[in-house]
């Protein structure tokens, strides 16, 4: 199956030392490889669902593509085996990809090794939006989670996924993705905006359910969201990067709080 | 340096509308490349700190070395401009690493690209722990997360790091560690006790502090830990795991209560 979200597996329940035995929910995983006119390029540990927007978001967001209309085609490889695990995306350049970009541990690689450089390499490909007129009032932004958590309809079975979800400046939610793995969330959700002709993100939020670390903030940025969300802490190198350029970056925002990282102007301002 | 475990920034804290402006406590992340034999296997992006174990622990965990004992050195790469984020570990066998372990993500590649055959790439390498004479009370079990948490240095500053503990039979603590990075933290622990001279960890508990997923079983697994248990959820994928090497997988340990999805009868025996 395609899109296997959830599987169910017989639990032993203890509550004060009392035990029973129930069905219970968990979140599917499954590794999926995307491949890019023929070459693997990555494997990645995923929850079944939305397959081509992973793929065409990883595309995006790892550099492999600059715009979705590189893109000429996305679709599921019939001829293998693993016919749902394989992703085999066509570029309109038919032309084999770099090796240095054949797999996403190495995409952090080509930037250099320390966080200045990494950095500095992201920089270079991705747009600077500190000048995004974005301002969201703290109220509002304070009524996120509760929504993310309310659209989170695997989570509410399973406690077991990561979620990413869009919101505009009303603080009206676009889109929901969920994952095993954080930054395949954020993937799916790209993928889903680049598929429906939304990218840049200027003027949005994007808002994910965890922590944040650099390459979450690397993928909001090549996306173009001037400013990200999370319900828990951001990584140093996560903040040194919103800084540079221009994002502002939002964390441990749970009820009417929350810390502002990075260029506070966008939710102070009035 | 080194070990620049958290990073101070300031940051605009809100609460109930109210803005104030401090300076808060991040979990540090930099990239770190471990070579082998001089190849490139793997860059991740880590909490700087414990790096020689992280990079024994990931040889170990990823399969790239089946014992300690065929390591003859760890080092960082000092004449690298960035001296302390690229380790370099020697084997007593000096011919090159085979090309399909150069990267993590591709050792999940070579196992096959659906959840059966990951599993049964992997049981290949691992031990049977299905006896395993381990038993752990509930009520012992319960006390786990309150402790890790109590032993989390850094996680009291910054909100933003992962832990894994080991803990013996007699819930007694015998190491924390922490990275931005659940697998780095794993990886950490288990090149710990592998420097230790520890290994295999039968008649021990690894308890993580969120989510498991497929990965962090199997690196639970390669070190022969009987019993992983975390605070949150598993996916399907490690549940299958654990149930077909004989692991007891503890989940949603929270206060007196938790589910075991596989071999209850470690818990459950008296």
């Amino acid at each position: 199956m395609a899109s296997r979200v959830i599987e169910q597996h017989m639990v032993t329940v203890v509550r004060d030392g009392v035990a029973t035995r129930r069905p219970d929910t968990l979140a599917a995983e499954d590794p999926m490889e995307i491949r890019v006119n023929g070459d693997a390029v990555s494997v990645t540990m995923r929850t079944p669902g939305n397959d081509f927007e992973l793929a065409l978001g990883f595309c995006l967001t790892e550099g492999i593509v600059d715009d979705a209309a590189d893109v000429a085609s996305i679709r599921y490889c019939l001829d293998d085996v693993q016919r749902y695990n394989v992703v085999d995306v066509r570029l309109r350049d038919s032309s084999p990809v770099s090796p240095s970009l054949r797999r996403n541990v190495y995409t952090t690689s080509s930037c250099g090794l320390c966080g200045t450089a990494s950095i500095e390499a992201v920089r270079k490909r991705v747009p600077d939006v500190s000048h995004d007129p974005l301002t969201v009032r703290p109220e509002l932004l304070a009524t996120l989670p509760e929504r993310l958590r309310g659209a989170q309809r695997v989570f509410d079975r399973t406690g077991g996924l990561h979620a990413a979800a869009l919101f505009d400046a009303d603080g009206d939610l676009l889109c929901v993705r969920e994952d095993v793995g954080r930054h395949n969330a954020v993937d799916k959700l790209i993928g889903w905006a680049a598929s429906d002709r939304r990218l840049p993100l200027g003027g949005h939020v994007l808002m994910v359910s965890g922590r944040i670390a650099f390459e979450i903030a690397q993928k909001a940025l090549v996306a173009g969201v001037p400013m990200l969300a999370a319900v828990s802490a951001p990584s140093s190198l996560a903040v040194a990067l919103a800084e540079s350029a221009g994002m502002t970056l939002v964390g441990f925002l749970r009820g009417s709080s929350m810390n502002v990282y990075t260029h506070p102007g966008r939710v102070l301002s009035e």
